[in-house]
């Protein structure tokens, strides 16, 4: 397929930013990789074919394998002339049915969508009944024993503030530092579906689902909620709890 | 594997009644084929797995490939003494994530999921945003197109009643007559998803898709809403709309 449109010199290079939701189940995660199979992978792939030139995505949050997104952002520069509306028909068009943008629009110039972002909020999705649903299952954790609630909210809000996160970040990774400011920390608990949601500036890797699982083993009566302050000030990875699977994780919004 | 009981001679037979829910989108419909890959099928095996001797299961409808229920209900009898909480529990455990198992319950010698229904609700689920939602792609029709809902809400009102429905039904599947109750016929239109739902004794083949079908007609405006008495008249599949894709069809439940 030849490209819809192609750049003449003196083209104006715009940003775009858009929001994109996908279902992370099938995929190897956000960032490209060589062997391909990300989602920053499909989309470089889908714009390349519309706009005739490679093109570098750059995404709000990184997201691993099996994450899904529902207000995930990304940005990207061309001096193709193309109309927006056309760039992005096609690029849904494109795309699999499990990666959408939902909206778009032209961004002044220089904005990054990782760099420009000033808070992310994650939420985490926990299906309780006896039997995971056969329509919920790809996008929750599915965890039935009993768990107590106001265990579980005390230690999420003990989470809220300025801290040294290294307990709750995978070892490998503490690019840029292990502080982070917390603004909210809470569960929403809905009939079937207990939600945690998390609200920062940043987040190290893995860190929401080493919180959950975490969270989990303080309402399993396994930690006492009491001991976050604890678990934080160790600032040793082997004081928090498990990483939760990945397939309850989303990551909501990115503010700006 | 071993069956986890086994009957002994002078076990009294058990028949047992379980609701279904399932994503049918990877499944060949509910009824058994030679070549498998259907959810009687699968259900089947697990339970002869467990049972240790074949199992006949009847559903309450028989959903055609790529439909999902939320209600299905099926039954099937056993001489196997196991507690039904073991066998329910080992039947999700061995059934794929699709198909769930999500009340179960003994039922009276006789009882027959199909036979002893007194009444079927299936629900049709239309996406209307411009671009398809990643999480409910699986369970939607998407359709952007503007439709006109005041029609299209007449015109499902107008199929209210008995009449002979062999406008809406596939033309090799005529067992039973084509004449059919429906108690209530109507939308219920609630932001980005539009949902068409309908009561009735029983069902034709593809009666529900027809019908679908042929409402969005009318709310594009391709038929009149005062056109489905004369639709009803004409018993001729010719008459009505095209079958609507299964992914948005769901039995909802079955009244007993």
């Amino acid at each position: 397929m030849p490209p819809i449109a192609v750049a003449t010199p003196g083209d104006a290079l715009r940003t775009f930013r858009m929001t994109l939701q996908y279902d992370g189940t099938d995929f190897l995660g956000w960032q490209t990789q060589s062997e391909g199979g990300t989602i920053q992978d499909v989309i470089e792939v889908c714009l390349r074919r519309i706009l005739g030139h490679p093109v570098r995505v750059h995404g709000a949050g990184r997201t691993d394998r099996g994450v899904h997104a529902r207000g995930q952002v990304a940005s990207f520069s061309t001096a193709n002339p193309i109309a927006p509306q056309r760039l992005f028909q096609g690029l849904n068009a494109l795309l699999p049915p499990e990666v959408a943008a939902i909206a778009w629009a032209e961004a002044p110039a220089g904005f990054h969508a990782r760099h420009s972002a000033r808070s992310r909020e994650y939420a985490y999705q926990i299906w309780r009944p006896p039997v995971c649903s056969p329509f919920s299952r790809r996008f929750v954790y599915h965890l039935h024993r009993p768990l107590a609630r106001g265990p579980m909210e005390e230690a999420a809000a003990a989470l809220v503030g300025d801290h040294d996160f290294a307990s709750f970040c995978a070892a490998e990774s503490r690019e840029g530092g292990t502080r982070v400011r917390v603004a909210s920390s809470g569960w929403e608990i809905d009939g079937p579906l207990w939600v945690y949601r998390v609200r920062a500036e940043r987040f190290l890797h893995h860190m929401v689902r080493t919180i959950v699982g975490t969270l989990i083993e303080v309402g399993t009566g396994r930690r006492e909620p009491g001991s976050i302050a604890g678990t934080i000030a160790a600032v040793d990875r082997r004081a928090a709890g498990p990483n939760a699977p990945a397939s309850g994780l989303f990551l909501e919004r990115v503010e700006y």
